[in-house]
């Protein structure tokens, strides 16, 4: 019996996100058929520090699950999923971990990053990775609005529909917006995240961005969903890495 | 008459390089084409700073062509454009410039970056935009090698097949690599450069941090293009910005 967990790259617009769902292709689904596949076992379940929504790509995803063999090659393993799954997926570290290590569970922090294009004319060589904002965007607002999330606070204001969770308290170690060329680049480092809370928040940083927003800390303290932006498309959005 | 000069970004994927060849899609005969469109008039030539081999990107490629019209609306020109092309090509900038400007004689220095994906797995989110080195390469040497290049040398061992370049002699303002996570980029700056050249330096300087090569200096004083590398494939290197 081992347990083995994975760092896994993936380009979210070729799945229906991570979790499995009838009748679409998901990250889940396609990566359990594989891992089937090449070690030639069954695997009941696969698990992620966390869900990505459908189109969210991620650089460093971690996952892990058990299976009941003796002998694993890990080379060979992380070879033969890449190549079965390449271009979508790739798996970028293997190793064998405690038995009860559980990659949601374990997890201290995740970082995740969205890409925001702020110039007058459209994305080309970043098309479909980048949000494109034409309007002009105030930077240092958007910054100091960033950084009044940090912190532990009640982000119910930025719980998206359907999310089941009762308690909306978070913790955010970071969180920042990177100037490069036209490109601002949002990266937040935190405990958790509630369903669309970064996609939420990058709706909200560019309203006050664009002046139609003027105070964060209100939109927090109003714990009301209908205060903040709107949800910020998924496909600019990426999982950098997780920390344990 | 006016002489308009524009800043171009695009997906060199899409096209076989900028120059017009029968029987392919070029960058000079697409955009031609739909200035000739957008501005409903006939317009001869179209200079580039220099000409992108197929597969080859532009972030910052510059362009100027004449035309007999006194009133240009250039913000209508570059969002037409942009929005015919999309998301092929975008313009970046659009903006008159003195009758006797020329994108190519006028350039006073320009950079190109290629970028190595240096880890043991395959790229996934910049799949078509990296080049893909399993092997370990030994970053430091490499470092020392690319600045080696930097000054006023003879190329011809970098020269590539069919350039009709007899001056072989380019002037390097800077030659260098950067890592980020498991990225090599390699930037070069220079006031011009031979056909290929910066691919054949990318393919030597992967042999440099192989261990293939040890003295890339020796390879300039060859000057013998056996002695250097191969040439890196076009769909890593990108046309980062032409300076005036």
């Amino acid at each position: 019996m081992a347990n083995i967990c994975l760092k896994i790259e993936y380009d979210g617009s070729h799945f229906h996100g991570w979790q499995f769902q009838p009748n679409v292709v998901t990250i889940e689904e396609e990566l359990l058929k594989t891992l089937r596949l090449v070690l030639r076992t069954e695997i009941r379940a696969i698990y992620a520090s966390g869900r990505t929504d459908a189109g969210v790509h991620a650089r460093g995803q971690v996952a892990n699950f058990h299976v009941n063999l003796e002998n694993v090659d890990l080379h060979r393993l992380k070879h033969a999923v890449s190549s079965i799954m390449r271009p979508k997926l790739a798996i970028v570290e293997a190793k064998f971990v405690a038995d009860d290590f559980h990659a949601r569970f374990n997890a201290i922090s995740k970082q995740y990053s969205y890409r925001i294009l702020n110039r007058d004319a459209p994305p080309v060589l970043d098309y479909g990775r980048v949000l494109y904002v034409h309007k002009n965007l105030d930077l240092i607002r958007m910054q100091s609005a960033a950084r009044a999330l940090e912190g532990e606070h009640d982000f119910k204001s930025f719980q998206g529909d359907g999310c089941q969770a009762r308690d909306t308290v978070r913790k955010i170690f970071r969180s920042e917006i990177i100037k490069a060329d036209d490109y601002l680049i949002y990266q937040v480092e935190g405990e958790g995240f509630l369903k669309h809370m970064v996609r939420n928040i990058v709706g909200t940083l560019i309203d006050v961005g664009s002046g139609k927003i003027a105070d964060i800390e209100k939109i927090l303290k109003a714990k009301d969903r209908r205060e903040a932006g709107m949800t910020a498309p998924a496909h600019a959005l990426c999982l950098d890495w997780v920390r344990y």
